[in-house]
């Protein structure tokens, strides 16, 4: 991890929720792909197209980040052992690079009375010792938290100004994750809305976001059921296929099931799914989508589309498909992804919502493109512009 | 029908497979839409996207061909409306059009004995007596007979001149789908290759194209399983999915499922289907696709994918689609969108092969890019450049 | 329709929801199959097994009923051909038929205030005179009726003289759907709860038809989605396979989705759903089933169910399957089914609840035999006990 | 392993292919359950309907065998957790059961020019000596060898006393599963034909289980497509529903997969699956089975199921089912339950084929039942029968 090659200076990586089962497989799989001891299956920036993208090697991130928890991520990387998630070998191979980013865990701040400008300002430190202590070029802040519901509306959030003064007052303003967001950018960081946090929609942190002169990008990372519709949804609108119904059904394991089975985290993972099929389809569509939580199904998550369509003088036809993937290997590699591209958006001076990121996300901040395919071809022109 | 916009000069649309129950379809179905007796559903030319491309109006296509059965188009429509096809109000209310186009059907070759020239000669004199007597500006042939097992080689087969000289000898050269294809092009005639016969592939009648002067497209349209495969390779492609095994198995009704029941003409279709998934993922993969004839599906078919992929750190992942479609009602509305855009290519002075259809099939010719959402995109692009 | 077999005097049919899209494919079919203008698919009395079972023949059953609305019945028969219910040449060769049943539909009872015995005292006499004029030698009374709420407990529910008195009363005790049963018993009908409205879960009514001597069954006909859990999960069962996760997303178009869109409709229907699986496996399993209305279906509905199972040393499995019916169409056979099996029931003096009909029921009463196959050996060994 | 409860006298299992994936999975399993390591999931003759059916505990099972590859048994275990089979910390717990198992398998007789009686007298003298080592009650052979393909028809096959002769001669007369039997039964071992072989339809074999006394059952176990098929079928048939279709693709990954691609082992097996569908079936149906090697799925299994089939009024309706399991996870349990149940039929005398035990076969021997809920019950209520 010493050296420094031209275009792949020290990135931080800093993790909210660095602990949890994604988080987890991030550490392990930059460690083994690094090594040499995984293909580097699922990572977007390993393909060729991106070989000269000028993107930090996976050998030189350094992780760190916060936690309500302190389950030491070698233990939590054996119960992904478990689960079927991890290679049975790799823990024992990636012990050293578990312990480093284990020593980089701080406790993680969470919903409290009193005033929010301290936690800021504790926070936006922790940020700064990591990276002078590593001597890191620059820090991406991402956030893997779990879902969290939609703050209420409040004044101090459309205007920046405000939101300082509001923080300083005697009463908490924002939710734990937006404040995190708050403190990252305010230290300079860039920002990664991985989980649907929503935090990033405040009018008050993009201000802030272009004010320090930082990127951001987000949310929601595409995994599953989702992504799979942005990849057949065209082909209906193209082929002038009429769809009148598309209905679907998540069975979600772990954690993210759990977190969801409440409804108000739940509508704001379906508002930003069923964003992406009206942006989609060219006309409304009758649909609904269920997220059920299943504690046998581990990690895994089984999601179930049915689509009715008009063809051809009325004639009604259907579609059906169903995705069995692991949770925590489809999200882990786009993290991946997503800290090297923020990171080469940091290089290049890029200020603000980065929306050639699209491809990434259910629900691209900053971009009306959820066609899977010019997405990523988005991406990949932006990679090809000068560093 | 009188009247002719100024983009839409009168074309003519000449049928191989004239009775079948794709081209009932698209006879049923250009009069119903023209006559405002259904919506567009299904034809993409009829898009937004399209709206300025100067196309013939559908109402202004006239309709003829061959066939080798002798029932009349209004049975046969009656046929189409027990399958579930066409809607039961249709035929009563388009006689008029049913019967334009039953009297231009003639009597189809079929493989005999004996020189072929003579015959080819018929054939092209029907065209030009079907372009005459309707002042057509342009007519374009398409094929729709039933899937053609692909010819021996032959040595005429990759020189004109050398085809010319066997076909004015005592035998029998070209299968009779090429026959027409020869006959088509030789009378100035567009030609869309919609039935995967490979006709097009002769080296002899691409020379053929060109030397006359028109333009051509093929083949075998993309109505089912292929169309949701090149929507769907794309996102385990660019998402460095690692795909190990895709399996297809298609059921189909009707008269498809019964001549692909022969091995050497399923030969034909799966080299396509195949070669469509080569071209899509970048690695190898395990796979078959099973064509079963199921007659009591009708005029139905139902296809089954299995996908297996590797995802972060080899972890095995599944997805699987169900696709049950109406074969006419996908078929028909693409015969009329190619019929139209390659009467535009005609307007336009294209000669040869035309990529910029690729689109519309599972084995475009002249065309390396399979992923349909670019395809798409290219064919719009098209249609901008000016008339 | 005039003769009267030895074992199959005339049985009266009388419909609650005669005008629904059910009741109206029942009394299509019926007469469509007497004709021989139907091969007698799906009705399980037609069965070679039930040749000498002495049941009524179809051609011998009279129609009639109430309703709500007022739609002629050949009217109805239209819109199910529309819908691909019912084949489109039918109605027009059974018009008598039609009418005839048309004549026997008197305007429905609904919610009301005040008292309720002239109500009850109304329908009887309905009934009455429908078995005089037509010489009935018995009437079967069938509830297909939309799905309705399970009614708020009532002291007069549990006790056949209490229920009388409070009926006698000034107010409503029992809705719409019981005061029908409580009306047919009390007119000496047998009674058919296809729909799943509990009433004849109050013991006051269980009472009742003890008390007069009639025979009763019940309730929800097993159409899509529990029919094939109560043939799949004896499976699991029996080879010990460990169920732990049994997921069902129901998408119903028509009236019925409309229905069970209102969460107290709906929850009577999944109370009989779950209570299924519960019966059917050894151990508790995780699992919910979703309804949802989706008006593009039509009267179709499709069934998806996500199993995930534990083999041999814990390895886990899963399983899936959908259903595509037509509701209508699996509804109406068992209605002629039940209706048949209950006069005959009713010519051995049957009383009271009758198990032995659990075959035809998501939640039978009066059985704990969840397994379809035993219901259905039980039913058979039933119709071989002399009449 | 000591001591000998009253009805389960110590039972020697010896299994031909005793270092296949099922085999090695078969003594893991015993031990493991034995050992309260895991639980018996998937054992029928664990479940509670069992309890007192007199079966030899499975730590009381001896397992031998022979094979034609030397791989120790603790390699194939691990191998076995490698592929997701069993769980990690199994093997080293079990070692003991391992090499136990491991030093009772003798290397495989196989194909071979030269008279075969040597070496039936040969493999008889491996079990003689088996038996008489571990002071064995009774010994089942179990055939677990992989799918081998119909012996042609020889005249020697229909008698004992030709086969004796012929064997005798100096040309091999029987393929080696089928020497395996002859010796097996010669030997006075039960015999259970596990793989179809349909070396037991041989009416030489049958002859000879009956002059020596002892009892056999096969052939093909039930343990995936054909085993849903056989719990889903009686519900078309006793629901008088119509099944015009009914195709099965299966996608098998491992040994099993390689063997099927053969077309004339296929054969065998396809023969098998076809049957059953005849027997559950009234009406014929078109269908075909389609079997495919796809190593990528490792020890894995996918079957997709599609029938189309009419309802009421020949309205046309569709169910699909998809089932993955694990084929070593899903045979071993049953090899379990037979070797036990055979054990008993030979406490009680039993000779010749034995029809209960169709409950396990795709294609049982002696039975006509093909329905699995008969099966289980008729199953049971054998073992209801007194010792």
């Amino acid at each position: 991890m010493g050296s420094t090659p031209a275009h792949g200076p020290r990135l931080g990586v800093w993790i909210i929720g660095a602990r949890g089962s994604v988080a987890t497989t991030v550490v392990v799989g930059a460690a083994a792909v690094a090594a040499g001891l995984a293909p580097p299956v699922g990572c977007v920036t390993e393909l060729p197209d991106f070989r000269d993208a000028g993107l930090t090697p996976l050998g030189d991130l350094v992780f760190g980040g916060c936690d309500i928890t302190g389950i030491p991520l070698a233990k939590r990387a054996e119960q992904l052992v478990a689960a079927g998630v991890v290679p049975a070998d790799l823990p024992a191979s990636l012990q050293r690079a578990l312990a480093a980013a284990d020593r980089e865990i701080r406790p993680g701040v969470g919903a409290a009375a009193g005033s929010q400008a301290p936690q800021a300002a504790a926070i936006a430190g922790q940020l700064a010792d990591f990276r002078e202590r590593h001597g890191l070029d620059r820090v991406v802040v991402v956030n893997l938290a779990s879902t969290a519901p939609q703050p209420d509306p409040h004044p101090a959030f459309t205007d920046l100004a405000a939101l300082r003064a509001a923080l300083a007052g005697p009463d908490p303003v924002l939710p734990p994750h937006a404040l995190y967001a708050y403190a990252a950018l305010g230290a300079g960081c860039g920002y990664v809305d991985f989980t649907p946090s929503g935090a990033m929609r405040l009018p008050a942190l993009d201000e802030l976001a272009r004010s320090i002169g930082v990127p951001y990008t987000g949310n929601d990372g595409k995994t599953g059921e989702t992504l799979v519709r942005s990849a057949l949804a065209p082909m209906f609108a193209h082929r002038a296929l009429r769809v009148r119904a598309w209905f679907g059904t998540n069975l979600l394991g772990g954690g993210d099931g759990a977190t969801l089975a409440d409804p108000s985290a739940a509508a704001s993972k379906n508002a930003s799914k069923a964003r992406s099929l009206t942006e989609l389809l060219p006309d409304p569509v009758e649909g609904q989508v269920h997220i059920d939580e299943v504690p046998a199904l581990g990690d895994w998550k089984t999601a179930w589309d049915h689509i009715a369509f008009d063809g051809f003088l009325g004639v009604r036809m259907t579609m059906q498909f169903t995705w069995q993937g692991c949770d925590s290997a489809l999200a882990a590699p786009l993290v991946l992804d997503l800290v090297r591209l923020l990171g080469r958006a940091m290089a290049r001076g890029a200020v603000g919502v980065q929306p050639q990121f699209a491809f990434f996300f259910k629900d691209p901040m900053g971009a009306r493109e959820h066609r899977l395919v010019p997405q990523y071809e988005r991406l990949l022109a932006w990679t090809r512009t000068p560093l």
